[in-house]
């Protein structure tokens, strides 16, 4: 089933050649799951979304309508992800930002169908050779501006590999392609911080405010050293890590607390067994 | 007059809202300069689009065909602006590259008006607060994610700053927002590299060509002592600065020899007595 897409809340599926999202990059968006019509996430995403307007400048969207938008395009749908973008709209020629700015919105509405085996035994995941670049100014936000990721994700078709961890350029290991890491030390948790690139997922911020984690760097052989370790992310949920560079793990209690509080948030992650509770 | 649009080879002025260039910034551009039909500067601008398609792993665009369109476009137009955006075209949801990519071809040509003042007097620039982060697998390529450039532009709106120049992390000088930057030293010709963040302007290649330059990083301080300061633009190029950071500078011998070389390969720069030859 292909993707229903809207276009500044009207069916349709084009946007202008001019848009300054086709042309510069210049605009935001955001991906997230709708499970029987709610959005757990929701307000986190608004709060990032509402953030990256602010840093880029950009005006704020109608958060209510975005709302309405997003839940017709998702009728029908039980487990679904919607990506919505956020373009500064059509400009002139040049980077100056338009006098009077007239961003385009664009949902799309997919069926979301999650894989039981990766929640079970985990992923592996390759290390890759691409790093991230140190810019504070972007750094953060889900920006439309994704070369890096697409060159980390272009390393490997392996589809023995579920994700690809990518490092910054002093060698700390900072997320993965698309999704954000945790790792586990006895009752310790820790997560690489994001002021200087990476993405601040919102389900990296619904972990944080779950619980006590600490913010820090991590190099890859204080992960190799780590008691679990897992990926986060608003669609795909708590994915353990199996295996990455010679070193395996089995998804411990820290992932198994966090998969269930998860699903208590209303974001069910399959089992072989089907969907626990 | 507004720009005339074509979208893979057919007048149109739309692109799917699924293709990569808008939701990740996946392509290139090249902005050039189109004089009664001819481009000076077309084998220069197809080497850099050829090196960034093997960069990013884009299949090539078929340059003949890219040629005649851009023709076609310019029509009765005496002087325009062309851009050709070629990006990875549709995709799947996720950063992986398509199996089968099927890049989308944009062009826009409108006509182009140069600012005799600026070439005669030269331009006051700003020295911007947005620095360029180290990139090396990214740098040098006119891609697709330019939000640094957005931001660097978006800090000055007073019509005084014809353009801002903009440092990397180190401090030294790296560019203009959308030109690349020359200093003269009494004999010595210097250009800051472009290995780790900027754009490798089509403009700076001709001009790395005609003469020797040192390419070397640039301080502040340093380009405060020089002689003479110039930014060099595929579309714009050869414009004298003329003021920056309470410097200022008169157009010197070096620059007016540049913007008569330039004169001569097709590309005619305005003064207040109209176009010399």
């Amino acid at each position: 089933m292909n993707a229903r897409l809207s276009v500044n809340f009207v069916d349709g599926a084009t946007v202008s050649a001019a848009d300054r999202g086709f042309t510069y990059g210049d605009g935001l968006f955001e991906t997230l799951r709708v499970v029987a019509g709610r959005v757990p996430l929701w307000d986190r995403h608004m709060a990032r979304l509402r953030a990256g307007c602010e840093r880029l400048r950009l005006p704020l969207p109608d958060v209510d309508a975005l709302r309405l938008e997003a839940s017709r395009l998702c009728e029908g749908l039980d487990d679904a992800v919607v990506r919505i973008t956020w373009s500064r709209g059509e400009g002139e020629r040049g980077y100056a930002l338009p006098s009077r700015p007239h961003p385009t919105l664009v949902l799309s509405a997919a069926p979301l169908a999650l894989d039981a085996s990766a929640y079970d035994e985990g992923i592996a995941v390759r290390l890759c050779e691409t790093r991230l670049a140190t810019q504070p100014l972007l750094a953060g936000m889900k920006h439309l501006n994704r070369l890096e990721q697409v060159m980390a994700r272009a390393e490997w078709s392996d589809a023995a590999y579920g994700e690809g961890l990518v490092r910054d350029m002093a060698g700390h290991v900072v997320c993965a392609t698309a999704a954000n890491l945790f790792a586990v030390f006895g009752d310790r948790w820790a997560t690489p911080p994001v002021e200087a690139c990476g993405v601040a997922g919102v389900a990296r911020a619904e972990v944080l405010a779950w619980r006590e984690v600490a913010v820090e760097a991590i190099t890859p052989g204080r992960l190799m050293a780590a008691d679990e370790v897992f990926l986060t992310s608003a669609v795909r949920g708590i994915l353990p890590v199996r295996a990455c560079a010679g070193r395996s793990w089995t998804p411990g209690p820290a992932t198994r607390a966090l998969q269930a509080h998860w699903r208590t948030l209303g974001l069910p992650l399959p089992t072989m067994e089907g969907f626990p509770k």
